[in-house]
């Protein structure tokens, strides 16, 4: 089976260590370990390294419960990473003329990935003025073989949230048809205050990680939360495909969560000075606008009209070291992906650095790619 | 798709931890956390959290190339586990109604997890006298379709080594008809000094971890040696299924490899000193019989005639705490896997335990299962 580059991982694995000036990386500042460790030195005391639980370390697993109102044990298992959990979902779920429905501009894993149990897809655009859902073409997209919807909420490359209402809305159109939904919740709350899809519908499977909002991708711990049948075939998969994610990032996780509120803190001040700097150099900005994200850490940035993003983000790199994932990564050219989660020693001025290069760039490529 | 319980490992997950003496875990005593990071305790000082190298951290890479003659870049790429190994060489390589072929007794990953992607499998039996392979048997197995053939070396569960020349017979037989061979090497030498089938043909695929000889399963470092084009293929399904390995576990696994050889004494020695007691115990032994590996924590104990290993094991656990996982899990009863590598407080005894559980065992059930 011949399966497609991912384009952004591509693209960051390809440049990022180029980048004097990340504005793409969808991670809050990460942690160190001896930052994490120092917040509970004991913590890897006596720890054996062997494969540990197999299903995960309790105490771990009911500190991910406590993110979630459905907080029955048999709902939940671990992975390496979201992205791993998003793959077992769909190995579950998915089989040959199955049919998906994502939604555009997204996660390329969402409309490639189900490719690979020769499943086909259809990319629903996003409403262009806010990145809302357009539930009418979703709903004209859904076909008898539809199994799954893919989603990210808050969603990646834009941002968009969707509250409880527009969750309850697209439950209702899939609840009727039987269709299974995916929600990717990476850039969830990390004090779960914000619903989470699985608690409201039953054919809800949401994924999450402690990679994005508690800044610890590198544990790559990432869960499942769903019903019941789906983590016990899961956990068999698991047993085939990695066996245990391991005590020591386990251990690790338990810090992080019996912390979350110092690690989110820390996280919330960081995007939200972000926030603040970007949106007072949109105001009247000849070149680039942005709707903001309510929440999370990642954001769409429009480019002036006719560039090519791939072109751009390659030629701004080259002239200035500011690094961007281009929208031509994510289904939709025109676009970088801004994001609001790290540490910058000058935000505005390398901001400020991208209009200077806007007046002088005339690349050579202006057709959409 | 269904898939079927991966018996050894649901085996262990429910009843490992009732286990009072463990005689059948197949890793070496375990490092701690402590005692690894006291190999070199500046390893993880400034360590940021993130996703670290996408394809593995450099040096680890480095060193995991050292324990192989062909060591191109190019031909490495990391994992969790050898598990996941497979799991991504099967997902790479099978496309349904190809045919794989495997070894019986053996890791049930092997015939049952291609099944996952429409494959169909034939268990080749093993001689019983040496578990070595029936060639005239394995020639008659192969088919067309044959795509892949999977084994471990040295085998699970009977420890079976094929060396060099085993080694070089089955692949000038795959090689005359094009087929692919997946080689779990996970107890291999931990130094590299024998062999290793990725260096010995182009369509051969090792996998490894720090999991059994390195006695570190709980860092989930796995790797995939094999050919260029494969690797190539195998980053590409982990930038869907995985992102990276994350440079915690990775900057440990760096300590484990650069001191190797502190690591694989203690294992060598524990295994060494079982292996003496075990020998000793069969010694005109009226009950079991078994033939010690040359290399390797894994056994395969002969059971009395007419046994059911499943429920031998199971009356075992509840009257003595002694536990074994029956042959029945790797597809052939009577037998059940014994384990060389870990410390006991006193092995003998427990050993002589079972001497006394079969003088008064009668088993309602005698069947095979």
């Amino acid at each position: 089976m011949e399966i497609k580059d991912f384009k952004s991982e591509k693209w960051m694995t390809d440049y990022e260590r180029q980048a004097v000036y990340n504005l793409t990386d969808t991670s809050t500042d990460s942690w160190t370990f001896e930052e994490l460790i120092a917040l509970d030195p004991t913590a890897l005391k006596n720890l054996p390294l062997d494969y540990g639980w197999i299903t995960g370390d309790p105490t771990l697993r009911k500190e991910i419960l406590s993110l979630y109102q459905n907080q029955d044990e048999d709902t939940l298992t671990l992975c390496c990473g979201a992205s791993q959990g998003n793959e077992l979902v769909m190995a579950l779920l998915l089989k040959p003329n199955d049919h998906v429905i994502s939604f555009s501009p997204g996660y390329q894993q969402f409309w490639e990935f189900p490719k690979w149990f020769h499943a086909t897809s259809t990319e629903v655009p996003l409403k262009k003025d806010d990145w809302s859902i357009d539930f009418e073409a979703f709903q004209k997209a859904i076909r008898p073989e539809t199994k799954l919807v893919l989603l990210a909420n808050p969603h990646n490359p834009t941002g968009t949230w969707l509250d409880q209402g527009a969750l309850e809305k697209l439950v209702s159109i899939c609840k009727d048809k039987g269709i299974w939904i995916l929600c990717d919740e990476v850039y969830r709350d990390p004090n779960g205050k914000d619903p989470s899809l699985s608690d409201l519908y039953e054919k809800g499977i949401s994924t999450g990680s402690l990679s994005k909002q508690y800044g610890l991708a590198g544990l790559r711990t990432g869960w499942i939360k769903g019903p019941a049948s789906i983590i016990q075939s899961i956990n068999t998969f698991r047993d085939y495909a990695m066996i245990s994610t391991g005590p020591l990032t386990e251990r690790l996780g338990v810090i992080a969560l019996q912390h979350r509120d110092v690690l989110s803190q820390r996280a919330q001040e960081v995007m939200k000075k972000n926030k603040a700097i970007v949106a007072q150099w949109l105001k009247n900005n000849p070149y680039f606008s942005c709707t903001i994200p309510s929440r999370g850490p990642v954001g769409f940035l429009k480019l002036p009209e006719g560039l090519s993003s791939t072109q751009f983000a390659l030629d701004l790199l080259e002239k200035t070291g500011i690094f961007f994932v281009p929208g031509s990564c994510f289904g939709l050219d025109g676009y970088v992906r801004l994001a609001f989660g790290k540490s910058h020693t000058n935000l505005l001025k390398t901001l400020t650095t991208l209009n200077t290069f806007m007046e002088t760039y005339s690349p050579e490529t202006t057709s959409n790619d």
